[in-house]
């Protein structure tokens, strides 16, 4: 067992870049039990398999607490016990309350606030989708930008963070 | 106050990653007044709230300069004053470059002369837009090549080069 | 010359981030001849100009084998004769692959195997195409899918492993 992660860490990675594995492997370097919160939604079949996947990998050592939407909360009832905690992930997060048309400002500030609160050990998983071509239509503009800034807020108050390109670690801080 | 920048500095970023006010706090390391060179032009809404935005985040010390398209000449006028430059951001001057027509092959070469004949400190802001899938236009292919290019070229000549991602630099030399 | 690449590298990186030249670069640090191994084909006329500035850019003392789809037969003709060998790149290959109706996974496989069996050294080049924002089309989201998964496992298996940008390399592993 490997040296347990510290209060808050941030995992950001592209797509398909081993980000949720990796982010996996530092909360299983903690004694078990550990907390999966999911914030995906099955909305069709391809992402019905993608989290049967992950799923899958998981054994009777994670409980999985599902929150779509009320993330915040889902992290004052589990952050602070001792136990740790994986997020996976804020893309899909920050697309549900987007779609449920919530005001992504307050909400963003409620999630902000939480982690900054957790005792931890939390390890938050999230896309970076900034380094493409800029976007054709103004809503995936739009979710971008939220991201964007949604990810330098974990990341500036997270105690380590990393950039995962092809199941390997860049050291953010 | 943190030690000055280099002679020329590229900061490499994606959208959103807080790549301006990462090359900003490299610029205000130095003695005031800073200039700033503004390649942004507002042809919408969107583009004006942004650069209203970045215009709100800089106090009395900054003078801005305009500099769309000859850029070249905007560096070579103020680039060697003993005072810190910020260029923000090639990526929008190479759009306009391109919609205006403008032979790329020669305003890059211009662009990169001037650059390397600076006194600096200059610290250059550019996008990193290649690392998506393939756009489905041509234009949109022709400008991320373009955008490489010009990117790798700026590096070459720097003394320093960062890719920024979430607000945090990785360190390209 | 420099110190020779070790037994298998994977230079990962953007479109037009000078990924293929720092490949070349490391190759050229063994003695020669090198072989250069070609996933390209000419589908159209942009295709054959890109391949064109790439061929013209090696000179007498490179072997160009062609292996659009059959890589893992090159690999192991030529990946173990004490030569070092480029293959540029996999995701041209996957793209062929993909195009051709082959099964993936059976494909990978063979391609992971036989570039665990080289000697080398090896330099792999491909592209990293997670990092924007999720595709239209679901073709391309398949795409992105396969080349994620496939850049994890030529990573896992790769003694040295780096992400280029601007032509600079971060180190990856």
């Amino acid at each position: 067992m490997n040296v347990p992660p510290p209060r808050l860490t941030f995992v950001l990675g592209g797509a398909r870049s081993g980000k949720s594995r990796y982010a996996e492997n530092l909360v299983m370097d903690c004694a078990p039990p550990w907390v999966y919160v999911a914030t995906a939604e099955a909305h069709d079949s391809e992402m019905a398999a993608r989290i049967a996947a992950h799923r899958n990998r998981r054994d009777g050592r994670w409980r999985t607490v599902e929150a779509p939407l009320d993330l915040a909360s889902a992290i004052a009832a589990h952050g602070s016990k001792g136990q740790a905690v994986l997020i996976d992930c804020l893309t899909l997060w920050l697309s549900n309350v987007m779609l449920d048309g919530r005001d992504l400002i307050a909400e963003q500030q409620r999630l902000i606030t939480a982690l900054g609160n957790a005792d931890g050990p939390v390890v938050v998983v999230s896309n970076e989708v900034g380094f493409g071509i800029v976007p054709d239509n103004a809503l995936a503009r739009e979710f971008r930008d939220a991201q964007g800034r949604l990810n330098m807020q974990v990341a500036a108050i997270a105690d380590r963070a990393v950039l995962i390109a092809a199941g390997l670690p860049l050291i953010l801080k």
